[in-house]
């Protein structure tokens, strides 16, 4: 394989060079002054796609628009492969925890640091230069390829179900393959097996009309932050369990080899713990922090928001009060159905002295991979020839709702194969890839690329 | 008494313009930008004193002095009366709520909208008023007086209580008169003979060093929000007692005279309701809502922050969760004893998992009056003729720690005389006063010097 590394080894700065154009613009989709950044950062997707030999083109949708890029030169009988992924990235503030711009992608200590290095334009990246690199040296790949790099997954993706929903037979593939995540560990190559789906409402509790004195109403009047604090409270057990009725029904109890193959891992719990400055871990009882954050389900508390909350002491009786509350969801959750249970047990738990209003502001279904298949076991051998060693099948807490609608919709297993590291600060400032996994990711493809190729993913 | 009617009837409009000149001073305490506006007050107060004809000073303390007035005509063998009152006010957010600026003074349907407008510059006001007129007509007073008017009450009077002390002989008296409260009604005039004291906390909860991905840590990291929900939930009990172990130790059960006086009175519980707009009324069992109120002590919450309380969905862990709690108490409770209960409380109910910390942001002790002696029938007798009904007893929910501390270190009774009205907004956006009782309060206070004048409160 030896060959692959010559291959890109000439042209590793050009290709740094490149990658530093695509994330010094500044493709903010939250944010409105960023529009035309953000759909200029589809622009060049499509433009690098036309270069490498693919037919591109920009996609309009009701938000930003869609790079899609197509090569078909295998032919109707070979199989087809969907690559993801998102050339939006997240706001930067605050912007003073920055070392360096966010958008003035600079290289300390082997990282490059800039936002959207690791989330997810640096991972994009290395699968367009792999199709570039394939198509310049042997004219030709060996499956179907097409590319959807959309610009809102960092808003909650609004119009991409209803795009891949629309163009399903122009989609319609063998696999999705996605680079959105990170390794197990420095040197630790991964390949995700769950990614945990979404519930997020926000509750409000509703009193008076208006705040009020809490000397001259306080005793007599229902306390808003205090109905919310005794539903926050009821959400959960001793155990740590959620005491939502019903919220465990739909959780598939994961196999027990799943489970001693998460707690085989060299996973380093008092690394973890220093690395988010806890005082201590703690969570559901009888599972360990891994099978917690993986295949466990959560509802979290996001937000508390009632009456004073500046500097010292005023005596107000607030006349509302906001929780956010969302719920980490593992197969087989319905993000609907936790939904209606939350619903239901705020409803019981809530006198009916204040008003209560519950709204749904995001939703995903949890996603559990197969490992196995062609595609699975041609990313498997990539990763341990370019890293040396075995890759480990990990979960994910996050969500990536995506994920679960391109299975459902297209009927194709994903895989997920992550080049970012652990504390790589995707969504934080001072976001970083490594950058030797510029060279390392693109030789993965090539290689994956090619034990497709051969038709024995194992080979090689 | 329709001489005074005359005395002020010429000059009520050149009143209403000095005090509107007043409320527009933004003398917020609690606000370091505004710690000159807030000078600025007491100086005004210092001159309208030296203009009645008081020697007047603002005396320098820590934080916002003291505009202290003296008139000592009446000689040493005369009888003394204190007036207390406040120049600074409450915080005015949340802005968008008021319907014209608080420091610029309107009125709208016989009411007079401004910060301050009842707490307590509209207030103190009527007293300056009353002594200049009568100085400018009489020439003299029936009794020797001291005003005293601070400027910290909204952020606890942290200097009132060393500087009473301190100038304990200066300021020594035969009673305090204080006009800060309510009438009980429109057209009913009241007398207070309960305040409640006060123990303010603050609640942090802390678990990581920042926010963190509520999916890549959620579960096994944990959330201060939820910790601090089931320590606010822990508060009260089923009944709408407070759950604080001890907490009613000290309480003072009401002799059945008085709650038989309170529940005779013409309260109106779904006007109160309809008041501040609440879906209903609720508290602990067992009691009305007056004795709620006024005979009863509780434990709300002013306050609740932690984590995303923006637009949308962000899922964040949040490191970090604060909440104000204050207990309104009732005699013989103290407050330094409830604070010492509730962070027992509080220790005992939060896990070790996450860092704790309480600090007392403000206190007060609960005051019982006595109704009767020369003042308060002064007061009362002034009342009747200037409403032309008799004044009922009530209780006040709020608190005055200054009140007991009077009693405590003068051993001189204090008079409760208030004249805003129920409904009036204080600490609220759109505070107001009514405009008619400018006049009616003057009008009462020049009866009560009038009566103390003839050595017969009743008589008039």
């Amino acid at each position: 394989m030896g060959d692959r590394t010559d291959l890109i080894g000439t042209r590793l700065e050009a290709f740094r060079d490149e990658l530093f154009d695509f994330l010094r613009i500044p493709s903010v989709s939250a944010r409105s002054e960023h529009r035309d950044d953000t759909n200029r950062a589809g622009q060049w997707v499509v433009d690098q796609m036309a270069r490498a030999g693919l037919e591109a083109e920009l996609v309009g949708t009701e938000g930003h628009p869609i790079a899609l890029g197509e090569w078909r030169g295998a032919g109707d009988d070979a199989p087809t492969l969907l690559i993801y992924g998102h050339y939006d990235v997240q706001p930067v503030e605050p912007l003073h925890l920055w070392t360096s711009p966010p958008f003035e992608p600079e290289v300390r200590d082997g990282r490059i640091y800039a936002r959207g290095a690791s989330d997810d334009k640096g991972q994009l990246f290395l699968h367009l230069k792999a199709l570039e690199v394939l198509l310049e040296t042997r004219g030709e790949l060996p499956v179907n390829v097409v590319v959807l790099a959309e610009g809102e997954e960092e808003v909650g993706s609004p119009n991409l179900l209803p795009f891949v929903k629309a163009h399903r037979e122009r989609l319609a593939c063998d696999a999705v393959l996605i680079s959105d995540s990170q390794m197990f560990a420095p040197g630790r190559p991964s390949l995700l097996f769950s990614l945990r789906g979404l519930s997020y409402l926000e509750i409000r509790i509703r009193s008076a009309a208006s705040d009020l004195h809490s000397g001259s109403y306080g005793g007599a009047v229902p306390n808003p932050a205090q109905v919310l604090a005794s539903i926050v409270g009821s959400l959960h057990d001793e155990q740590g369990r959620v005491a939502v009725p019903g919220f465990y029904d739909a959780v598939v109890e994961w196999d027990q080899e799943t489970r001693d193959e998460i707690r085989s891992l060299p996973f380093d719990e008092e690394a973890f713990q220093a690395g988010v400055g806890a005082r201590a871990l703690g969570g559901e009882k009888g599972f360990s922090t891994l099978e917690r954050l993986w295949i466990r389900p959560t509802c979290e508390v996001n937000g508390l928001l009632s009456g004073y909350t500046g500097e010292g002491a005023k005596t107000v009786l607030p006349a509302e009060a906001m929780a956010k509350v969302s719920c980490r969801l593992v197969p087989d959750q319905d993000p609907d159905e936790v939904a209606r249970l939350l619903r239901e047990h705020v409803g019981r738990v809530a006198p009916d002295t204040v008003e209560v209003e519950i709204r749904e502001l995001h939703r995903g279904h949890p996603w559990r991979g197969r490992p196995d298949g062609p595609y699975f076991q041609a990313a498997r051998a990539a990763l341990r020839q370019a890293f040396g060693t075995d890759p480990v099948l990990t979960g994910e807490g996050g969500s990536i709702p995506i994920v679960s609608d391109f299975e459902r919709v297209l009927g194709a297993p994903v895989i997920l194969l992550g080049f970012a590291l652990p504390g790589c600060n995707m969504h934080a400032p001072n976001e970083w890839f490594p950058a030797e996994h510029v060279e390392l990711g693109i030789i993965t493809l090539l290689d994956l690329y090619q034990r497709l190729g051969t038709g024995d993913p194992e080979d090689g």
